[in-house]
């Protein structure tokens, strides 16, 4: 259709497509991150209900957050192993509140082969009830403990509305499960994971969090405490980032899972389970997003910069983006070079969508003068640097950006924090301002139904680090003793 | 129960007892991989029809398979991605062949939450269908192929029989799938992924193959033609250890997977896929392994060499073998420091068990003599090597190991290799040889079909490396111009 028009219009009018496709934030959050999602070439959308296709950009940054986390995991002991997909409908039943909790969102495997089988299997939703069946089989001995045990797999949740990376019937995550010998040691490992988490977010994924105890109303089905890291997106609204939980020895009573210990007695083991899922991918996308597409962290992102060569065809330009693509690669920096017969417009456009933290243009002026120019993707910062010093200034580029994405991070987050001291404050600030509100809690689920239903924020978390706003609780106006963080959630 | 016995009787008793866990090859061979398998702690079974628990052991040789692999397949330009688990039975049917090959084998899911489904969904048993599906959606230019997409997940096939990693309901693996711009390309892509096949097997696992096509009997559903490189097991069966198929247009017409090339004519892709699952774990026990248990190639073990401290409880021991541990460790050797309160030949069991592929005996006396002993898990040669120079005394031991390792596969397998020139005697050879015959085939299905029923013999593969046998077809005597391989097979 464009055949018979000038080329460079052609190239015009489609690059101008290209931005256009992205709604701004301001006018629509949600319709923003659906374009962002969809434009970046993250995922694209499957005829399976609630399933997404995860493409090469988008799995390319699971596979990055595997990467880091998975050592971090083995340097705290955690040996990986792989459960079976499917769990008998009798052994999801073992215990009482885990079934409850997911019974009524998991997809039924009911014919296998051409045969009606006799028991329903569940595709797993998570996999506390395998791991339980294993240790029950494995652990007698104090010898055999602790199992500090880890899955990388999908799971499951038949979810009825659905969105990309957020909530989506099938995701990827991993699940570990622990099991020791006494009590303490099973909160000391579900706290030592809560802070992998953390910690790997806030150096990596650039995303500053707010820890602490999920209320028993928000915990997870069967556990006895749940504790959460807590991210804030750019429209002020929660995304509960990672969780850990300590399940004391409620599933082992169920399972059965004894050990005989050094005086031996028989005694039950103390379990723990934490996870972290693709949905972490929804946070980078929310939390540093731009109306131009993604903003890509430079410590995850798979390509950390893209070679542009300008006036290609011109003697000597691709030669000369070859080797300084040699020489990034060779620095250990994750490049790529762009010499397909796109224009740069478009090329430019392109890692701007796909939040590639920097692009390197070069040309015939910039080889004469042997430099070339680096583009920041946050800030869009040109700067002009030597041939000679582009790998040191490249580096020092990309960790400044890292630094002033955590930073800027920090500063919306702190900022959206508000106080309420009564319930008219609250009402009004949830409904007001993006952000969480701090505010006193009786401990009573009654008073977390009511905010909910009046102002559908909730609660995300018990704060580790507390402060004393006021003496009662801002919804009943009872003695309260617990600061929370309440707010919108996705 | 051993409580009031002499504590070292007790241990030459469990110790006893480990070695005895295991069935003599030459007694049973189906009984010594099971006990192998179990005793190594490589699987648990599972509740689960057919399904197993991939344990520490297990699966921590997945994830060397996997690192190694995904790598070979990056460099030629291969980008992951991740397909959903559930494919709709409509998507299912749409190509024909490919549908008839894998309707009655598969799980399906019939409820979602508490409603019945519309369509069922079955648990991918491989995922053509929904990568040709994708391609449909994002592949419209020239400007867009080729697609080299590759996901690593587990499929599910409702298996009637079971065996550990040779045949399970559920089994972890790679799916190559990709696109081409012409037949010429797509051709050599399937080879070129069968080499990486090979080579990793060869160089890797120190499994010797052999590389053909499979007869279109055996080939797979819906493909044009299907490649494999077969191996040989210690009973002389055959092991399919990696296929890859070329489909021709046939997906891309059943599914309309068409590409505008540069002259605006539109045309069908061309398409290949290629897989190796765990299986090739199976492949590994029986080609390498022995009467004390598994024997895993050095490349590949999870761990190298374990340290095992004698006489522990002695001054300085534990401190030596500790510093040994950081040296080695120090060195990229994948080390263990065994200083558990099991007796030294305990642990020297332990280490053959599991194959670990050498063990490092250090006590008060190798210390004084600045020395340590080195024992290689193939051959149980021992060699006593001063600590000054243990890493690379160490690291030329593990080099020779695996290449003895592969040389004596490879002495197996072409010994195991016989010529038949007429039917007697191939059904001979067949049925007192345990190996591989090779034969003239005249090409038609009925032969291949009447050597299974007289021999359970199928054709392995039908080699690249061809030899003229004689001018007639081992079985039904018409004129021939293939030698295939003949044998039983896993």
């Amino acid at each position: 259709m464009y055949k018979n028009i000038d080329r460079e219009v052609y190239k015009m009018a489609k690059e101008k497509k290209l931005v256009e496709k992205i709604t701004p934030m301001d006018e629509d959050f949600a319709k923003w991150y659906t374009d962002v999602v969809k434009n970046a070439e993250l995922i694209e959308y499957s005829g399976i209900r609630g399933c997404m296709v995860l493409r090469p950009n988008g799995y390319a940054i699971w596979e990055n957050i595997q990467k880091v986390l998975d050592k971090k995991f083995k340097e705290t002991g955690v040996e990986n192993v792989y459960m079976p997909m499917l769990i008998p409908e009798s052994l999801l039943q073992k215990e009482k509140d885990h079934v409850e909790g997911f019974a009524p969102e998991v997809a039924w495997v009911t014919q296998g082969g051409n045969e009606q089988l006799a028991e329903r299997l569940c595709v797993r939703p998570t996999s506390e009830t395998l791991f339980c069946d294993l240790y029950s089989n494995i652990v007698h001995s104090y010898r055999d403990l602790p199992k500090v045990y880890n899955q990388w797999c999908s799971v499951m949740r038949w979810e009825k509305t659905t969105r990309p990376f957020l909530r989506t019937s099938e995701f990827l995550w991993q699940e570990g499960h622990t099991a020791h010998a006494t009590a303490e040691e099973a909160e000391e490992r579900t706290i030592q994971m809560l802070n992998v988490y953390a910690s790997f977010c806030e150096e990596y994924l650039a995303i500053p969090l707010l820890k602490g105890r999920k209320t028993d109303k928000e915990k997870f089905a069967g556990a006895h405490a749940t504790y959460t890291i807590e991210a804030m997106m750019h429209d002020g609204k929660a995304l509960q980032s990672g969780t850990s939980h300590n399940f004391g020895d409620g599933f082992a009573k169920a399972f059965g899972i004894q050990y005989t210990d050094k005086d031996n007695s028989l005694k039950y083991v103390h379990q723990t389970s934490w996870g972290m899922s693709t949905r972490i991918i929804g946070a980078i996308i929310m939390v540093h997003g731009d109306d131009s597409g993604l903003v890509l962290p430079p410590k995850i992102a798979p390509k950390q910069t893209v070679i542009v060569p300008i006036a290609m065809h011109k003697e000597g330009v691709l030669d000369k983006a070859n080797e300084l693509y040699e020489k990034l690669k060779a620095a250990g920096i994750r490049v790529e070079l762009d010499d397909s017969d796109k224009s740069p417009g478009w090329k430019f456009s392109e890692q701007e969508i796909q939040g590639i933290p920097s692009r390197i243009e070069i040309g015939p002026k910039d080889i004469e003068a042997g430099q070339c120019v680096i583009v920041r993707r946050d800030t869009r910062e040109k700067k002009v640097v030597s041939l000679d010093n582009v790998v040191n200034e490249l580096e020092a580029i990309l960790e400044e950006e890292q630094k002033d994405m955590f930073e800027r991070a920090k500063k919306h987050l702190y900022e959206s924090l508000f106080t309420a001291t009564n319930y008219d404050e609250f009402k009004d600030t949830i409904a007001n301002k993006p952000g969480f509100v701090k505010a006193m809690w009786c401990g009573d689920v009654e008073c977390e139904l009511k905010i909910k239903e009046d102002t559908t924020a909730t609660s995300r978390c018990i704060p580790f680090e507390q402060e004393h706003i006021s003496d009662v609780c801002v919804c009943c106006g009872k003695p309260a003793t617990k600061m929370v963080y309440w707010g919108k959630a996705y």
